[in-house]
């Protein structure tokens, strides 16, 4: 399938369109539409919050009787089933769509193939894969954790140009500067977690909550904190209201502290820690918590790297040196060679202020 | 001033002329020159060649007889004294040319300002500035170390994401990729000199030659040894005679080795560390060597850093996670505080391969 000029504005578009709700549509994807007829747009939606009706039942309202013979751009797979709305693969059907142009399949179970299927059983031209890429970085965690069960891991540090978080003493606060922190925020809101270890609250106390100044009423991330002998004190800030938190410790971990009521807990089965930290993982998938953002230390974030856990590292760069007595950026890894140490590849890089983010994924093999 | 649109489309040409003289025009500066005519190029020139003609006197001949009552442009003040070849800015009158737009001063003290003022002395409209960043950029070597008396440093990394250099071991072969290694070659022969410390000669034992494809009879950059105790065997392929080498070493060190005859020795002042690096940097200066590219370990990276005689770092970083047993980028590098810790600005960032490189300025005050 080659598509034309027009066809790549349009799904540029919808992708614009769909990226309005990376704050408000969690646990469901991103997904924009347009309408097209006669080479005009005659309709636009996107998804804005679960529950509420999907990107292409707004385009289709908006284009009214003039969607039919009309061609839809869907930035996903239109979905096949009755959720909480009725299936948009059969109102497009209904209003007499002629062609569907779709960037990326669904592979959650109860759509995967089945939406275009039912397009095309309905004589709808169907064509897939225009601007597969950036509609697949839209919803990374939604399409990781629907078809592999887990979600999204992204590792994020702030460091120094050598590679440290921190003096030798500890001290750290505010290495990068403001923009990168509000950057920080907007990654926070959009991940349905935000997992940290205990080193990092008994160091910081910090608050991991999310704040961005547009977004008013934000759904707030579930604050996962993995603290196995149970170290963190009651008073600490992670345990407030503002947000709901997930201690997990392990079985055998002391039992003279509790942690407020109102925070859950989670006992983690006896295993090696990588398997912990899988199952752990795939425990938040189940719960639709598709996108996991990791703020933590050395410690978890080497033992992340060295389960193979990691699908994106976010590091945001200061431009000092702090020298070989600072903190080191991970601990516990130690690769045996150059070739067994962890590999990525350069996603893009982004000036923030005087600070420079790298985003990587891992480097698949061949 | 307020130069047009024209002006700029003219001095940028300019400068992409005098980028051709990159590895050849040392120890002189790199220099284009455009003639225009009724907003038409008639004559382009760039130097070449230390003692070969200056861009000017190239553009002139091009241009002939049209260039009676054209427009200069001049990437760097045209100089005003005899050295191997007669003063440009009496040349630039000779023909007649009636303005002259230059990018930059010219701070060499036997210029200085003067050639501008000849020129206006003799009537011909003179504007400086235009595009002068980047004409500072092609020239960072000649200018600093006119002005200063001291050369440019440029100190080059090659590390990992957090920071290190290489495994715990030692090896480091290779941890950045084939164009990586490229952009250092070039590096290297547009410096007058290359400067190493004795734990890098004694760890890998480079070369340190410098091998750019296009240039087929390089000008071979100083291999400047810092070497206090005579730590370094007389078989170090850096003593081989691919390139001259200067021997740097403290006074009273052993005196029962010697490198090969033709490796040229420099004694050490008694002095504290940073005094000594501030006069050696100067004894280079004095011989010419405008551009000086560090390829050291963390002791005498970290020993320029502390003594504030870095002028650019040059980052190559390959995308691996080394793991905090890992060599370290910098060693008796110990910040009091972060604010404490060297500080610099991102000038820009270029990806080589699977490969980021990043060059950055030390942060100016304010």
């Amino acid at each position: 399938m080659t598509f034309s000029e027009a066809d790549h504005r349009f799904m540029s578009r919808a992708l614009e369109l769909a990226r309005r709700g990376r704050f408000t549509t969690r646990p469901n994807p991103q997904v924009g539409c347009v309408v097209v007829r006669n080479d005009e747009v005659v309709g636009e939606g996107w998804h804005q919050r679960a529950g509420e009706p999907h990107a292409e039942v707004h385009a289709l309202r908006q284009a009214g009787a003039l969607a039919t013979g009309a061609t839809a751009y869907v930035t996903l797979e239109p979905c096949a089933h009755h959720g909480r709305t009725p299936p948009c693969c059969q109102a497009l059907i209904d209003v007499g769509i002629r062609r569907v142009v779709v960037a990326c399949e669904d592979p959650f179970p109860r759509v995967n193939g089945q939406g275009l299927q039912r397009l095309r059983d309905a004589g709808v031209q169907v064509d897939v894969g225009l601007l597969r890429e950036q509609a697949v970085e839209l919803n990374r965690g939604f399409l990781a954790n629907s078809s592999r069960g887990r979600p999204w891991v992204r590792l994020k540090f702030g460091m120094s140009l050598d590679g440290r978080t921190a003096l030798a003493d500890g001290r750290s606060k505010w290495i990068t500067g403001e923009q990168a922190r509000e950057d920080v925020h907007r990654w926070r809101l959009a991940s349905g977690a935000i997992l940290t270890g205990s080193g990092t609250l008994l160091a910081d106390d910090p608050h991991l909550t999310a704040r961005v100044p547009e977004v008013a009423v934000p759904l707030a991330p579930l604050r996962v904190v993995l603290d196995r002998r149970l170290r963190v004190p009651a008073g600490a800030r992670v345990f407030d209201q503002q947000a709901p938190t997930l201690l997990v410790h392990a079985r055998d971990a002391r039992r003279d502290v509790s942690p407020p009521a109102h925070v859950e807990r989670l006992v983690l089965e006896d295993a090696e820690e990588g398997a912990q930290l899988g199952a752990l993982l795939a425990e938040l998938g189940r719960r639709g918590l598709h996108d996991v953002f990791v703020e933590a230390g050395p410690t978890l974030g080497g033992a992340l790297l060295r389960a193979g856990l990691v699908d994106e590292l976010l590091l945001y760069v200061a431009p000092r040196l702090l020298g070989d007595e600072a903190r080191p950026l991970l601990a516990g890894l130690a690769p045996a060679s150059l070739d067994a140490a962890p590999a990525f590849q350069l996603v893009d890089t982004l000036q923030l202020g005087a600070d420079l983010r790298l985003r990587l994924h891992p480097r698949t093999p061949g």
